[in-house]
């Protein structure tokens, strides 16, 4: 049996074929990229990234590989997220790779959602390539689990901005006995957050941890209580991106710490 | 001015110090692992690692290291907790480099309390390295968010076991309109989840994605809804280790879905 090989020329070759790789950068850290994301960054055409992105986590894109800034400048807005949309879909339209970079894993708040689909729409290959997402990295520079068994067996991942319009989420609701809650981008509501958890009737004492920055130049960490966690903040100057750990640990959990027994519940 | 170099004998030399560093592998895909994952792993003098751990990663550690399996082999129970931390303690005492391999992000269910206390008391130095957790994996898999900006804006992962002796968690509880659930090891006891969630009122139209072995081989996806997950996981032959997302979305989301409009929460 013969094989006939149809030579490649420009002509049989097939138009060359784009991509869209929504990438989770991971917290920061270039030691905490995976190495799928590296990857990714090393075969993109073309890399969309934010301000959240450190540098040289872009000196792992290849020699020629574009990188088009898409987050907000001091003083300017960010692009509109409709615009960020169509700038990938087009450039994977016209065949390139293209990388969107995002900071911690891009499932969780990451606005992935509009961007896959929009290439999707278009038909265009497109993907999640997931990342150590910030409350991870938090826990890991605090050297402590956002479980710990017998004391709080949930986490609870949440936001303090939601959609315009939308109502504000009742955040105090989530923090029930056993639960940890892990708030994203809520540095600047915590005065009305630790209010809203006080009017629940939540306890002043509850432990609360803020990682800023986690493994990036300026890392800030503060440990302190519910009822004083706005005035340290303040105090300490916590500025975003930070994570705001605050757990509530079971009955149990809480009277055997206080009662001085080693359990998962003491600091 | 002269430098008085001390030669390095054994009678100058100090002790060699131990380390354990609790160390996220990720869903199980090599190319999930981090850059600071791999460089532990291959410092490390000894790897204690349980069954979820894919072989190839164990390939990382350089010629020499030791691999010590401390899961469940089929038909015997798994090393107790205290054994295992006896046993890497006991190493980095000795003076050697210790890897505490677990899958997925050593924060999020995976006991890195217990291990992190009993290093701690003997002042041994000791590090959790982050990783990529299991429900992310799942989403990237699965090519949708884990939070869908409109639709769902807060991230609850809870475990169906718990510690023995504590009650049943109120799973129900916590999936309230805005909410995805991810469940970790929970898929032996779905009949039971659906039946407390339909009796707490959830609809029993909420759309449930299973997805077990995330990227590894024998990886499984299904696209079900609450009140058949039991029966069609069942039928579908799932098994642990597998991730069970459940969404509850803001009824706006859910009206806009219904209608027609492309929303956030369509699938």
């Amino acid at each position: 049996m013969q094989h006939v090989v149809q030579p490649l020329t420009p002509e049989t070759a097939a138009p060359r074929k784009g991509w869209i790789a929504l990438v989770g950068a991971g917290p920061g850290a270039r030691d905490l990229l995976t190495f799928r994301a590296a990857a990714r960054i090393y075969a993109a055409d073309v890399i969309f990234y934010d301000r959240l992105i450190e540098p040289e986590l872009l000196d792992l894109a290849r020699p020629g590989a574009e990188k088009i800034f898409v987050g907000k400048e001091v003083g300017a807005h960010s692009w509109p997220q409709d615009r960020i949309n169509a700038v990938i879909t087009a450039a994977a339209l016209a065949g390139r790779g293209v990388v969107r970079l995002k900071s911690g894993d891009p499932s969780v708040f990451g606005r992935a959602c509009e961007e896959l689909e929009a290439a999707r729409a278009l038909d265009l290959p497109v993907e999640i390539v997931p990342g150590v997402t910030a409350a991870a990295a938090a826990a890991a520079v605090l050297g402590r689990p956002l479980t710990e068994r017998g004391a709080t067996d949930r986490l609870v991942m949440a936001t303090a901005t939601c959609k315009p319009g939308d109502p504000a989420p009742d955040l105090a609701a989530l923090l029930t006995p056993g639960a940890t809650l892990a708030l994203y981008m809520a540095v600047q509501r915590l005065e009305e957050i630790a209010a809203q958890m006080r009017a629940a009737g939540l306890p002043g004492n509850l432990i609360v941890e803020i990682v800023a920055s986690a493994g990036k130049p300026g890392e800030q960490i503060l440990r302190t209580r519910l009822d004083r966690m706005a005035w340290d903040a303040r105090a300490a100057r916590i500025k975003n991106p930070a994570i705001i750990l605050i757990r509530h640990p079971k009955p149990a959990a809480e009277a055997a710490a206080t009662a001085g027994t080693a359990t998962a519940a003491a600091l």
